[in-house]
């Protein structure tokens, strides 16, 4: 009999449907794969998204008349939430409606807005953004990290403050920070700015008791983040990108992030590449791009067309359990555990409610 | 006058094509790219691919006509051979050809073989393999270490082995394991087994002068492996798969890696996503499954067919600034460079000889 392979290592996707792994026949023991212990949580670890925090994008139709719905999630406060003020400003102006999907860049992003913005494609006048738009400081791209809960590697010492909101930080040995974690169910990054630049990174972890100062969500796969031209200036949200390939974290605290794609994520992920530069479509290739027919923020949808969705809370016992056994594989199909786990590696569980 | 937003931040493509970024106007001043320092490259820094290492897959056209050809590059020795000798085998014997592509999950793996194959959408009988295969045993997913030289981190000091064929480790604060860096031109990782596995990660970058014993291929976008069933067993190479998303790295050294798509990444990284378990096309979406036509080791082509590619050499100085530019940069786009870089962030510089 056959049984399924790389198929316990599969649940790997920033998307809603949180399916179990195939129950395969013959399986060997071993311990809960990470979605097995997810499957096991608690029906109260499981948090309600505002619906003023989702936007639901609609695109035309695929080719074969497949209906394509794409769903994000915002960031909640104290994260971005000038740029995502814009996106709701710019969702209720109707601004976006009926722009396109402009470029898509392999192992790097996918971006829509208006096809005359800083397209080196097209050469037509800019689309007039809505009044009222906020200007975005850099310094908006971190936030404080006065409240937070500090844990250690998974399996050491919990250190905790007692401050609110509780924002959780996961030390998984980080590279491009001191730390790497989560915080209200997003990847976050920190540092501790105490601790001198050099010393950061590897070296950092040996400061005992060392909290990061600042932090900052981090562009993992399905991340969704704001175009923007040189510096000074950070982007209105009138151009967004989603991260499609391996996680491009030298962008962090570079761009503004603001959310993250938690439906419909195959339908920008496997469109077209575009051959021109930076992955923008050609004029020739002007056929491929995608247009997008409605932008809308689900809390402005009649009650019954508004999706619902929960994320799994990362202050809980079951998620730190799945944290630690992403970190160490220990389910049927693996002989090595990895002994750790990229950040970007440990996506947050997210289903429609009521699933 | 528009300039291309996050466009610097571009070179991110584990292609052959490696473009210049747009060069923009109204530029800033800044430091060279990473392209830009992989530009400046000598001629002689470019290696060679041996034709015997290319294998060349040829997938049905597209719907819209576009012919699609995937160029894979095998790994050399000492890293798994006797797969790779498996591969070069079914391609000769003509095992591949008229196998289809069964599973895309997104953010995950692409895996084409055998539909009957640990396919949990089909029951019908597995195609007979092509006698002499070699039957490969678990402990050829690592090698020994015992040539290379090993690097600190970027601007740290440089230890250098006297053995051949030098094998090169930057040491990146690894979290998979205690080192990750480049071999002949290959992303690696390793362990040295004499520090206690519990201090591996982020406290062996503490142990001056320590050194891998044991090195590995690592996950990374584009990389190819081998699918198998449970331990023991190993895969023939009959089925293959590539790395569509963020780089699941604890597959490490729990399956064979075999090489790395250099070219024609798109054909498979956009097809569209499979809805069955593990992202195997369903029955019902038969006619997603792309044919591939044939599969031919690149030196049995004619000459005239035969595709040539050239590697940047990672023991070059070109390659270490490439390095240290991807780790901090500070081209115009950007405002913090990182301090740091993951090495599936870090794509090694390939393109078609001459080019």
């Amino acid at each position: 009999m056959n049984k399924p392979l790389i198929s316990l290592a599969a649940a790997f996707a920033l998307s809603a449907s949180w399916t179990s792994p195939l129950a395969a026949q013959d399986e060997p023991a071993g311990a809960p794969s990470p979605n097995e212990i997810v499957e096991g949580a608690e029906a109260e670890e499981w948090v309600s998204i505002p619906a003023e925090d989702l936007l639901v994008m609609t695109l035309a139709p695929a080719s074969d008349g497949t209906e394509r719905e794409v769903v994000i999630q915002f960031m909640p406060a104290p994260f971005s939430q000038g740029w995502v003020e814009n996106i709701r400003t710019l969702a209720r102006t109707g601004w976006y409606d009926d722009i396109t999907v402009n470029r898509v860049q392999d192992n790097y992003v996918v971006q829509w807005g208006d096809l005359n913005y800083d397209n080196p494609e097209a050469d037509g006048e800019p689309k007039l953004l809505p009044e009222g738009l906020k200007v975005m400081d850099e310094s908006a791209y971190t936030v404080p990290a006065s409240h937070y809960r500090f844990y250690g590697k998974p399996g050491g010492k919990v250190h905790e403050s007692r401050s609110t909101p509780p924002l959780k930080m996961v030390n998984l040995f980080g590279r491009y920070a001191g730390y790497d974690g989560f915080s209200q169910g997003w990847p976050v990054a920190g540092n501790n700015s105490a601790v001198p630049a050099k010393k950061r990174n590897a070296r950092e972890n040996a400061y005992n008791n060392s909290r990061p100062d600042r932090i900052w969500p981090v562009h993992c796969y399905g991340m969704v983040g704001v175009g923007r031209n040189y510096s000074p200036d950070t982007g209105s949200g009138a151009e967004l990108y989603t991260v499609i390939g391996h996680a491009p974290r030298h962008l962090d605290r570079n761009i503004a992030l603001v959310g993250r794609i938690i439906e419909g994520m195959e339908h920008l992920s496997s469109l077209p590449r575009g051959s021109g530069a930076l992955g923008f479509y050609t004029e020739e290739e002007a056929g491929k791009r995608t247009p997008i027919v409605t932008v809308r923020v689900a809390s402005d949808l009649p009650a019954a067309e508004r999706p619902t969705f929960e994320y799994l809370s990362t202050e809980g016992e079951t998620f730190a359990k799945y944290v630690a056994a992403r970190a160490n594989r220990r389910d049927p199909f693996f002989i090595v555990p990895a002994g750790g786990a990229d950040i970007c590696n440990i996506p947050v569980p997210i289903r429609r409610a009521g699933e």
